[in-house]
């Protein structure tokens, strides 16, 4: 078209024969246009019209052309803003096009074209805010990672060292028995280094410092997790079950081999019916007097231990769990030491062991079913700590209730419920690291006419990653308090941290499963490759949140717990009143509530530490004293309580859920409190506004009906979040760097 | 305690020593009271005082005979309720007990004994309507089958019959070779059976029925899910790529050898740099006019080809996009047939062929890269049926833009994003006919005294697996439709179509992943068992949400179009007038809100129909509504629009989801309409309510914030979902059995 007045079509045309398609209707009103221009000659009409004939489009070239032309004219004039006026510069500003812009203006509107739209198309060189934004250095790493080491930095600084050992390799683990063997050769390397028996008595032989031993389990997850499973079944489960319920003649006689791994061995309490309710075990360990001995029998296939790890192949003994009975008396679970093997690994009479076979992951332990028949063992094998038989042959016990006793015995084994969620914890941390450096580092899409976009500047990348980045930093301080409570807990603590435990068990572990599904999903297909580990970061940790107590239960557990806590705080009352006194409470609460708090939006009010505390102290409280009333009313109704309970399981998890996430709450506030570096405390308290409001934001709902926010409020917070991603963003890199994760345990080629 | 009088105090003894763990202060008030009672003697006092003890509990036996002599009172007296009316029958009415209650009931408080609870731990054979309830045959199983199967129903039962032989029984796939050769096997029974070349033309040797093609997916889904993988890369992807892209001279040559598997070939689009941005792909064809070839060549590693099925081993020829280049002139991506090996598997000059190696899951395919080095093909292999090179050398196609041919190309390849979501489907139902029934069968905890409980019939585990099979139900008609949709689509609504496919893909396997995660999670650790086969779906299935097309983009896709749907259906408007078009309309919408039914609660309310679809629909008009005028205000203040849309993208999934929310609950409701069988209408209208009114609880933090429900109709809603599940429960069993899973494809052990 070398007629400048036919160039104010250019435009039009371009758009007409590029991306969208517009229908045969459409082509007609174009045409009629052009044959309803007076100022075009019938010649002109006609050029003007083969080029918009739909039986032969033009050529591709032409086409292109078109589009050269007009990026011509905006790069020449870059605050060019709509079609027309590109026409008019097309035209060289000829007087009759200026003129037309009424007819052309609205001939664009019938073409349903939209000019904002197209003017986007034609930008040659994009420069927004979302491709210029990156990663940026805004404090400095190492003293992060020294505020998440704290005291136990030497340690972690140790483990790091061995497991980044060339022998520490990953090798690619298809052949089971091969695995199983490397894991237990890691394992020896381990106790060797004197890690194993850290947690034991220093004159056992052990270190004596069991935050030093969580530390060691945290750390050891950032490698192979089949290892720091196999790992804890010898030095945490077998050893530690020792420890807990034997009595000196077992330490003196076993602890040291446990420790340097002579004498590996086995947990065996699970059983094939009994898993979550493992109080209704059924091997048996009949006493007889005569020969001083126990015999420990399986009854039935069902009753076999199941899923025991170290089973399969290198355990040589196993504290079992078993009833206890003294002539026709069931004096309930007691636990006792059962050899399997013998020192050259062969099975001994009696013993049968099954293979667990491949699993969905951790396929380098070894578990296994054992079944007994009728198994000899002395009498000295029976740990003794809380339950013995004396000289005459009689059962005897400082906790007479067998339930209790049990209970009690289990609460020793608590340590199982830091050591988990811990590790869970960390492989968290892997999974944030390969998919953060992943994402800042892997570009797709872009503005029209621009370079690839790092996909973490996508605020749907963000909003998908950063909030469990800052989740994972909550979940670490919590379960630092977690296990600080721990060991320096009293006697009159220990439900209250039991209770703890267990549920920071399912919160940690939970978190986990659904930070490495996001993870895997935000690393598209590179994420289904092995090399990148995020498949075994995810299916060694899946069965975490099953085993040790599946979640479901222990949140019942946790709720039943809140529920008698405020039982034990007012120790007067009866169930009647201690409920009223919960639901009182409640409405005390509910009484704080006013128009201008449930309403108030600015961003100080938003970010207020304050703020966030009462809201989840409120959920906390009030969806206790909702429990609790409706238990009541249903008991009062007549349901029997078993029936009660059942129908308000769904509420038990909020009431749970809420009380764990005031607990994370208030020691991410705590643990930013004591942060003496500027830069650090600074990104660590967007991180911590973060979790607080994507927390509230994911409770929107609960919030919104109980009438504790408003839809102004919530929809604000929502605006925060996406917010404080967008400027956490910038740090992210930083932020997983300060996990400070051996590069040869990450090992993903995607993260680096 | 022989003193019928002191028995009174058996009852709160017990309780001392059993559970409960009562602190010194307790024991003390204890004492306390019994050094107060002027009625007893010293010598009494004394005897009484020594069973509380701290320093000498009673023994377990004595403890033990506490609880028959009370369990023996209540067998007599099954009315008593109280703890001292107990008392009262244990010292034989004695009057001068029964003259005490005041005092008694005064120390229970003071204790902090609740008499209920307490009265609770004393039944023995505890009849609760949860033990009781259990499955029941309230429909005839083969007629749902028959509804679900429709039409397909014949070559459903086909293929279930082929995948039942005794060599389709699965093996442990522990070598990847081994596995991957039995998988290509098995792809060759099926070809043999003419069930690879279903889709083909009748002409070409095919069986000309696209609806069957997706019945055979969706039915062999039930076996190994590489297999099915393998399947649609050969028959699907190669084949349907010649079959959609190339015209006469390919069909002829191609399609009978591809049905016949006699020539095993690839789909190579994505590179390692260019997943989801496809269209930014690297591979180069240049064409030389002289000698009539095309050169494909990989320009550098990154823009190999990647992640490609059957090209780590068995493809011969593989259709690669590439963009083509004439002299100077790069015309965009098209595609081409290029040989990889000879028909001795000899990989051909110029390709190299990587591994992709160990995966998450589907090992059983040979996924690999290509990398092209000046590999020279002949002209005839340009599959040019929307571009081609004329006799002069010229590029000749129907529509100009690259952009758009590109766009129209992947269009007629969208049946991938049919076959993946019915696949999806249907590992969806195997993980939940596993879960079921393995729930209805396990039995663990229950009432004090009675005997273990199915753990469906834990309202926690009814709410984790019902709401999923009622979606598995909805997204199985859904699907149904959009296949149907597909098959008999006309040119106009293709843009439609491929947004409703490129979304129910991704809602459909985001729901596999989720439901598949919840069924590993209900079983606990017999699930992480491989022979349990949840593994094994969970892990094929897992890449389901990122290949095909990521979900996380499709959802931008599909909400992107919900936005220009509104255009094209108001094609006179300019984005203004579309935007505020949507906006007064949604507008009116709100004004339909009026505060009888934002607050109604009846239950025929709930469950109706109309109120679903009402409410699934407002809030698809208000969430598209809301991001038009987002993104709006965002452009006006001077945001560049790719700045604005991804500031909006987590409004946009809101945006998609609440579309297919709707087209699914339309589907669901549709489908029900038209069954016949009363007592099969009745099920499914139940489970069709569970799944609408578990999606708007699901939402019920948008609902409430838009205000369109109140706090107290959520409330209702989420008390009618628990509802619902508790009266499905009895069916469930029946549910999963209509799904019809032969059982040798279902293998788990715990499934039977």
């Amino acid at each position: 078209m070398e007629n400048l007045k036919l160039k104010a079509f250019i435009p039009l045309f371009y758009l007409v024969w590029s991306d969208d398609l517009l229908s045969q209707k459409e082509f007609l009103t174009l045409q009629k246009f052009i044959v309803s221009q007076s100022w075009l000659s019938k010649e002109e009409q006609e050029s003007l019209l083969s080029k918009i004939a739909v039986s032969s489009p033009p050529s591709r070239e032409v086409v292109a052309n078109w589009k050269s032309e007009i990026e011509i004219i905006l790069q020449k004039n870059p605050l060019t803003r709509s079609l027309f006026d590109i026409s008019i510069l097309l035209s060289e500003n000829d007087r009759t096009i200026s003129d037309l812009k009424p007819a052309f203006v609205k001939l664009e509107n019938d073409l349903g074209i939209s000019g904002e739209e197209a003017m986007a198309d034609f930008e040659t060189i994009a420069n927004t805010f979302t491709s210029n934004y990156q990663t940026s250095n805004r404090f400095e790493i190492e003293k992060l990672t020294q505020i998440l080491d704290g005291k136990q930095a030497e340690i972690i600084k140790k483990v790091k060292s061995v497991i980044s050992r060339p022998e520490f390799a990953y090798e690619t683990p298809t052949d089971t028995a091969v695995y199983r063997e490397k894991v237990y050769e890691w394992c020896k390397i381990l106790a060797d280094e004197n890690l194993g028996n850290m947690g034991y008595p220093k004159q056992y032989g052990g270190g004596g410092n069991i935050q030093d031993y969580f530390a060691i389990m945290e750390t050891l997850s950032y490698h192979d997790l089949s290892l720091v499973i196999k790992f804890g079944v010898q030095f945490g489960l077998w050893g530690m079950s020792i420890q807990s319920l034997g009595t000196e003649k077992h330490y003196s006689k076993y602890l040291k081999d446990i420790g340097s791994l002579q004498l590996p061995g086995c947990f065996a309490m699970t059983e094939t019916n009994h898993g979550s309710n493992v109080k209704g075990m059924e091997t048996t360990a009949t006493y007889n007097h005569k020969n001083q001995t126990f015999t420990i029998h399986t009854p039935h296939e069902k009753a076999q231990k199941e899923y025991i790890g170290n089973a399969a192949v290198h355990g040589q003994m196993a504290t079992v769990f078993a009833k206890l009975i003294i002539g026709e008396t069931d004096y309930g679970v007691n636990a006792f030491i059962v050899p399997l093997r013998d020192t050259n690994s062969t099975i001994l009479k009696g013993i049968t062991i099954g293979d667990c076979g491949l699993k969905m992951g951790l396929n380098g332990v070894d578990n296994g079913t054992i079944r007994f028949d009728n198994v000899v063992i002395p009498k000295e094998n029976m740990l003794d700590r809380f339950a013995s038989i004396n000289e005459k042959g009689e059962f005897e016990s400082p906790i007479p209730s067998d339930n209790r006793r049990f209970f009690t015995m289990l609460g020793t084994l608590v340590g199982g419920r830091i050591g988990i969620p811990r590790s869970a914890l960390a492989a968290a941390k892997s999974g944030l690291t390969i998919a953060i450096r992943y994402s800042n580092k892997r570009r797709q899409f872009g503005p029209e006419g621009g370079s690839e976009v790092p996909i973490l500047n996508y605020r749907i990348h963000q909003r998908r990653l950063l909030p469990l980045l800052a989740k994972t930093y909550a979940i670490h301080f919590a379960l630092q308090y977690v296990t600080n409570r721990f060991v320096t807990k009293s006697e009159s603590e220990m439900q209250e941290i039991e209770a703890l435990a267990a549920g920071m068990k399912a919160y940690s572990t939970w978190s986990t499963t659904a930070i490495l599904q996001e993870c895997r999903e935000a690393c598209g297909g590179k994420a289904y490759l092995s090399e990148n580990r995020i498949d075994a970061l995810k299916n060694d940790t899946e069965i975490y949140t099953t085993f040790e107590g599946d979640n479901t239960v222990l949140m019942q557990l946790v709720a039943k717990n809140r529920l008698s806590e405020f039982r034990k705080s007012f120790g007067k009352m009866d169930a009647m009143g201690m409920i009223n006194y919960v639901y009182e409470n409640a409405k005390t609460a509910i009484s704080e509530k006013n128009p201008i708090v449930t309403r108030k939006t600015d961003d100080s009010h938003l970010i207020d530490e304050e703020f966030h505390l009462q809201a989840f102290q409120y959920r906390e409280k009030t969806t206790l004293a909702s429990a609790a009333k409706r238990i009541k009313k249903l008991i009062d109704s007549g349901l029997d309580p078993y029936d009660a309970f059942n129908i308000v399981q769904h509420q038990m998890i909020d009431v749970a859920q809420a009380y764990l996430e005031r607990v994370v709450l208030e020691q991410f506030q705590e643990a930013i409190q004591v942060i003496e570096d500027k830069n650090c405390k600074e990104v660590m308290l967007k991180l911590y506004q973060l979790y607080a409001l994507s927390q509230i934001e994911k409770n929107k709902g609960w919030y919104l009906e109980d009438g504790y926010m408003e839809a102004v409020k919530t929809k604000a917070i929502r605006k925060m979040v996406n917010q404080l991603c967008w400027e956490i963003r910038p740090d992210a890199v930083s932020l997983v760097n300060a996990f400070d994760i051996p590069d040869s345990c990450l090992a993903a080629p995607i993260a680096f």
